[in-house]
């Protein structure tokens, strides 16, 4: 996986890409072009041309924690989701290195942990459970992320947002908290509502598929204590 | 694995025991005391009757990332090393949902992921690495961990000292730093000097496998950066 790997730095030492980030995206819009020929395409290396969000789009992270698969080959992720009219119609995260694909959202109305339905997680409190924070806003402490920290079991930095939405959707994390780009919560906003989380700015406005913010997604108790904090 | 389980807690709501940490426990001293009758236990829950370092005393954590093991049913390890007069001989971390036992130490002259020799880790410097670091030492800032974070390619906090250990000794992480009590370091203290990593006390001093401290743990070119940056 590592050989010969072509590693690029974008806006700063810490935001990688690698060839197989372009070549991986390239192969995921050839195939999802084929499935939807006149569906748009919003991808993390390739971002221009969309100029609004009407009609059937596709959001791509081809490997998102790049940092992580560059040092550590593992805690990254692929994530897909399907809009139409800016509205999540499915999403798909895929943990490559523990084979586990989380999938789904309101198109179906479930969502799978490979081929097993997830069911909700509990509704648990801020501090009944581990906290997904960004390390540098940590550092920080933007928004009162120590606070948060302090109220919450412990926070954990994984470096992927999907390696931590998946923690969150499958209830090992009562949220997770970052500054996100469209393709790094774009298949969780497909998949959290189906689960009874909530995934908003931190603001507490609804998300809009072509724009970046910090976002918090969490149980709907956690989301509403961190709300609290950061107001 | 969840079915049933108990769960204590010890000195704080972050400080976790459940009754598999106990039964887990008296399993491995029962196998130990087998193989090396003569032998010493120091063991995380159950903590008396070791007076001096003198002769084998085999040093266990049943399960390190209890809290992990609890909400996570991941990134937690059992830990096993074997020492003789105070000094390391073997040391064992076993990730047991990755199924990755890393081990061996000087008595063996080599270290070992599964049955495949792991080599030397490149000895990078710090900012050319991931560093792990603990939680709530990285929100007061003790140390100058902020600092450390931002000279390196990012910090992660991963809950498990034995996890974090594993990533390092496989050279996936620079470092790791954290306040650790015996039973946290004593493997990590069998298995970094043969891969020509540094462990040792933030304060530069050896450690001795019956005292707690803030250890740290790192390739010899990020060891050095940090003992500057501490200083």
């Amino acid at each position: 996986m590592t050989e010969h790997l072509k590693v690029d730095e974008k806006t700063s030492r810490r935001d990688l890409v690698t060839q197989l980030d372009r070549e991986n995206q390239a192969k995921i819009i050839q195939k999802l072009k084929q499935l939807l020929p006149d569906s748009k395409i919003l991808a993390e290396e390739k971002q221009s041309g969309i100029e609004n969000d009407k009609g059937l789009m596709w959001v791509i992270d081809p490997i998102d924690g790049t940092m992580n698969f560059v040092k550590q080959q593992e805690d990254f992720a692929v994530m897909i989701a399907l809009y139409e009219d800016g509205q999540p119609l499915l999403g798909y995260i895929y943990d490559i290195m523990r084979d586990v694909l989380v999938h789904g959202g309101k198109g179906i109305g479930k969502v799978f942990n490979n081929e097993i339905e997830i069911k909700q997680p509990q509704n648990i409190e801020l501090d009944d459970g581990l906290i997904g924070l960004s390390g540098p806003m940590l550092v920080r402490n933007v928004y009162h992320f120590q606070e948060i920290e302090e109220i919450s079991l412990g926070t954990r930095v994984l470096g992927s947002a999907g390696i931590e939405l998946i923690r969150v959707l499958l209830g090992k994390q009562v949220g997770y908290i970052s500054h996100l780009k469209p393709w790094d919560f774009a298949a969780g906003n497909a998949l959290a509502p189906v689960l009874n989380l909530k995934l908003r700015y931190i603001d507490d406005t609804a998300v809009n598929v072509l724009k970046s913010g910090v976002v918090l997604v969490a149980t709907k108790k956690a989301y509403s204590a961190i709300i609290n904090i950061v107001d």
